[in-house]
């Protein structure tokens, strides 16, 4: 951080180009709620006529899931500098269970906004913190529980349900509707998302809206293995790379490719001020690991991290409005000892942190000794707990065991805890997991963590392929994901080798999307195919450009396609590079079907599947079609 | 192919430095078999001792399997006028049951060899076609049934070992050896794979060594789902871009990233020429889909195919030396119409040329009526079958379908016809299919195809990623891989898009090889996991010259590590970027470690597991070991 260009984020603050166009063949458009301040975002993908020789239909909009925020809306005007509109504001206030305060309560936080060597960095329009009132509990699985629906609850609601209904009401749509049941190991996917299903998925614990009254720009989004697979994308500078505004950037960066909430693992030394520039300009959920910036306050040496330390940390980020932590309370002593057989130790980072404090103090942590003023404080902001696995494997060799389940079962204890205080909580998994493997950390995490979301890192199905670790983990991550974890932790090509650019995180959240919608696919998640579907339709009919549109990167596919076929001309040609002008199985199809049409070969199912050649000579005479309608 | 280099394919041939220097931290050397001129070529890994900081232990080497052929050979001559030595020509001598002929027995073969103007294209040094003695087979299937274990046989006992056998009573490898047990859906793997069990494996149809006679260069490899899972590359020029010297390069590309069979699709002007080049310098089994050749012969129209046409290219190319041929012989009349209400009919090349054909003559086609005659040319040069899935689905809509499944059944009667004439044989098998689904393929495969080796296209578990799709059907193929696929064929990021360039391959393959060796891992391949524990345990230990030579791509290892950490001191530097110097789980892991040594803390397990603070101080004071050893 040594060369922070102190002008730009003041006076200039502003992305490149490259991450506020809008987003390739889409409109942002909202759907309007019940209050005419709850509009959720979508974006609608209009497309082409099928061509005239092989049907001339309309083909009808597909509506897809927008992470992206304001950024891609050409209708909004981003200022870095003041942040997004605090969109949830008035329901937070309608509450009237939240105060204000004069300023920030953490003693770190008073010291940093009094730091006149800061004020270049810090963020201009900072607002005041808010709390709850004394007594009150301010998290939506309180709210829940009492049987309110919030405005939160009713814009995931919306959010969740792409306009299915709507859809299916329409004939246009007919021909895209889902062929295959799911198979969903007992979750329980509505064919309808109703705020009432938010509220009790929530209510239940099964769900969680991270949503801290101090992030009141975010868009609401759900995580809970019933509701669409989510993903999330890890940013933060290190003591040796990347720059604040290099940060803002990833995170815009990263909610435009469809990351659905992003975790800030700054560990340089401002991260506070980075934090505030990325949640001010935040759509989407931002978690953090607060025993890092914990660790920074004692200069790396983890045996002088202390509660008051600590505690003072969770009020500092709280504050700022982080929506979820995660919380290492599992690392047990007693489990520490069991990862001495293995090959690589303890990997999480806020695991050996808390490891290394156990020992040096043959104590227990502070994170579980203090697990209930934790809860305390959660409430009062509404951040969710996200339990972190410190003893996760960190190699196929190490997976599933002793230490990781030990662990997995205090988390469930601690869920438990937090749910009286009704605190929202998901549960963070592994890691690094062969795949036969792989169902066991569900099935064990929904029996002893009472079905809490899981949230998990892959996990990795091999460790050989170092600079691949994205595929290796997507292998895995599709298939947690299809037995029922929530939301997937991205995993970048450099995992294991270096700190991601934007070309990484791009390639991370790309192939974590892919995961997470196989997934969706396989649960049978009632509007996942639909996409399948309008973007197979426009492949074999030859409308490229409705086929990168449809895409979950529309730049790569029209980049590579274009990359073989320079020509503008060869774009709408019926034919691509792989086969040439004169040998495309597509083509030939398509010859298939007008050569049947010219024919006229009806009822050739019924006549051919007897099989019979004095049948088919039979319905030759006849005439018929053979592909009655695409 | 307007501006082929004619200069540099007859005189100055030669392969570029990123394909022929030795493949980075690993040493090729050959285990001798039964006999001198039997010598399994495999790679070693030689490894650095762990720091004395954290054990001054030594770290054996590990063997890995090698495809790369000659190629990466220091001490062998690569001349691609002259191709490589016809390693297995004494072995088939020897069987005495083989004819060299005059010169090839096609009439195309003929008509091509004697064209002057295709003279400068030509491979110089192409030998005199076998053919078997009239009245015999030459397949390994036929040797198998008959009790006999041929050099072919035993090699690929050897290559598939691994040597682990010697390392399994080396106490050097004890703390590499796996922890977990596979999950193989009723596949049989052996803890030693023996040459006995190669032949019977054979003999049952459960696995091939695709090895025509008339390609003696090759190094034998199996396909089956008792041994390890293999992958195929496909390339092949086009009637839209590239040259037979990129061809050549391309295949040489491959086997250095690990392809173990490489499929020629080319469907240019000079396929025939092509395809010599390719085979004459191919280790691997080269694979072709006949019936593409066959179109070219009739300008691309499918409906002027008859069989004459296609037996002549038959023998054409199993004279050439064709390990194995794609033959869509399942595409029968009545499964045509089955099509007609898929979203997008029938994307396999071959099987909309067949279902032209079909459809334009009325009748069943000529590769299903003339199926014996098919048999009786293959097992004269042994040529394995490929038996193509034609009507295999091209969306996640059209997965799984009547359509599919009929052609299936199909494939397995076909199967039978095969084996009574002791013809290899392997299933080609879909496509894009959504992971609920994936499993009923195979399992439907085994049974209606009795146990043939089953070979898939992915399967992509989602269609709306164009651009990535090596990562959308990579996830499909580590999963049918594990549920028992022999061999997985790759898919570029390209599909659909345009052809693969180079690095497209390179992508391809070692994604493919994660899925490979994922599905591996996840049955319990009892050499497998010892690759990801050595990796692992150097990751852990920073030895991370270790962990990039031990990779499945060292290059993008090293690369990767590298461009976040440009000073080659880092690159011993206990830390990665990731985290940064004093900040890194795995350090602290070893502070941990060195902490325990320390203070000596013996029996710590014992007395943490109680939990009891009183047991802690106890031990505290006794003093003993957390981490015995590593």
């Amino acid at each position: 951080m040594s060369a922070i260009p102190k002008a730009f984020l003041k006076k200039t603050a502003q992305l490149s180009a490259a991450v506020t166009r809008s987003i390739q063949g889409s409109e942002k458009f909202y759907v309007p709620g019940s209050r005419p301040d709850l509009q959720v975002p979508m974006r609608l993908v209009e497309q082409m006529s099928t061509a005239a020789s092989i049907g001339a239909e309309d083909n009808p909009p597909i509506t897809v899931y927008d992470t992206s925020g304001p950024y891609t809306d050409p209708n909004s005007r981003i200022d870095l500098l003041r942040g997004l509109p605090p969109l949830r504001k008035s329901w937070i206030d309608e509450r009237g269970d939240t105060t204000e305060l004069d300023g920030p309560s953490s003693e770190y936080g008073r010291r940093r906004l009094t730091d006149e060597r800061l004020a270049a960095l810090r963020f201009e329009h900072a607002r005041k913190p808010h709390c709850a009132n004394p007594g009150s509990t301010v998290t939506q699985m309180h709210y829940a529980k009492q049987g309110t629906i919030t405005p939160e609850m009713e814009f995931v609601a919306i959010r969740e349900n792409l306009r299915l209904q709507e859809m299916k009401a329409d004939p246009r749509y007919q021909s895209l509707m889902p062929q295959h049941k799911g198979q969903c190991f007992g979750a329980h996917i509505p064919q309808e998302v109703t705020p009432e299903f938010v509220r009790d998925e929530i209510a239940l614990g099964r769900a969680i809206i991270p949503a801290n009254i101090n992030h009141p720009e975010l868009e609401p989004m759900i995580i809970g293995r019933n509701f669409l697979v989510k993903i999330n994308t890890n940013i933060g500078n290190s003591a040796v790379t990347s720059s604040i505004e290099e940060e803002v950037e990833k995170m815009v960066w990263a909610v435009r490719w469809g990351s659905d909430t992003v975790m800030d693992l700054s560990t340089g030394k401002h991260i506070h001020e980075t934090r505030e520039w990325i949640l001010r300009n935040s759509p989407v959920p931002i978690g953090t690991v607060p025993i890092y910036q914990a660790l920074e306050k004692v200069d790396g040496k983890a045996e002088e991290l202390s509660w008051e330390i600590f505690r003072d940390t969770l009020v500092e980020q709280a504050e700022q409005g982080v929506d979820y932590f995660t919380i290492h309370a599992g690392v047990r002593l007693p489990f520490i000892p069991l990862t001495a057989k293995r090959i690589t130790g303890i990997v999480s980072r806020g695991g050996s942190i808390l490891a290394k404090w156990c020992l040096a103090h043959h104590r227990e942590s502070f994170l579980y000794t203090h697990f209930e003023e934790i809860c305390e404080l959660m409430k009062a902001y509404d951040v969710s707990f996200s339990l972190g696995d410190g003893l996760r494997p960190g190699s196929i060799a190490d997976a599933n065991d002793e230490a990781q389940f030990a662990e997995l079962k205090t988390l469930g204890e601690l869920t438990q805890i937090a749910w009286r205080h009704d605190c929202q909580v998901m549960i963070e998994g592994p890691g690094h997991v062969p795949m036969q493997l792989i169902k066991e950390n569900m099935d064990k995490e929904l029996e002893d963590c009472y079905e809490a979301p899981f949230y998990t890192l892959g996990p990795l199905t091999t460790d050989i392929a170092p600079g691949y670790d994205h595929i290796t983990s997507a292998i895995g991550a599709a298939q947690i994901g299809w037995y029922g974890t929530a939301m997937l932790c991205y995993v970048t090509p450099k995992e294991h080798l270096g700190l991601p650019n934007k070309q990484d995180v791009r390639d991370g959240i790309i192939t974590y999307k892919i995961a997470a919608h196989a997934a969706d696919l396989a649960k049978g998640h009632p509007g996942a195919q639909l996409r399948d579907n309008a973007l197979s339709k426009a492949r074999f009919e030859f409308r490229w450009q409705d086929q990168f549109n449809l895409s979950l990167d529309p730049d790569k596919a029209q980049e590579f396609h274009d990359e073989t076929l320079p020509k503008d001309a060869h774009k709408v040609a019926h034919f691509c590079s792989m086969c040439g002008p004169h040998f495309c199985s597509m083509k030939i199809t398509q010859d298939v079907r007008d050569y049947a049409k010219e024919h006229g070969i009806d009822d050739a199912r019924a006549a051919l599947q007897e099989g019979m050649k004095e049948k088919a000579e039979e319905f030759k005479d006849r005439g018929a079609e053979i592909y009655p309608q695409i």
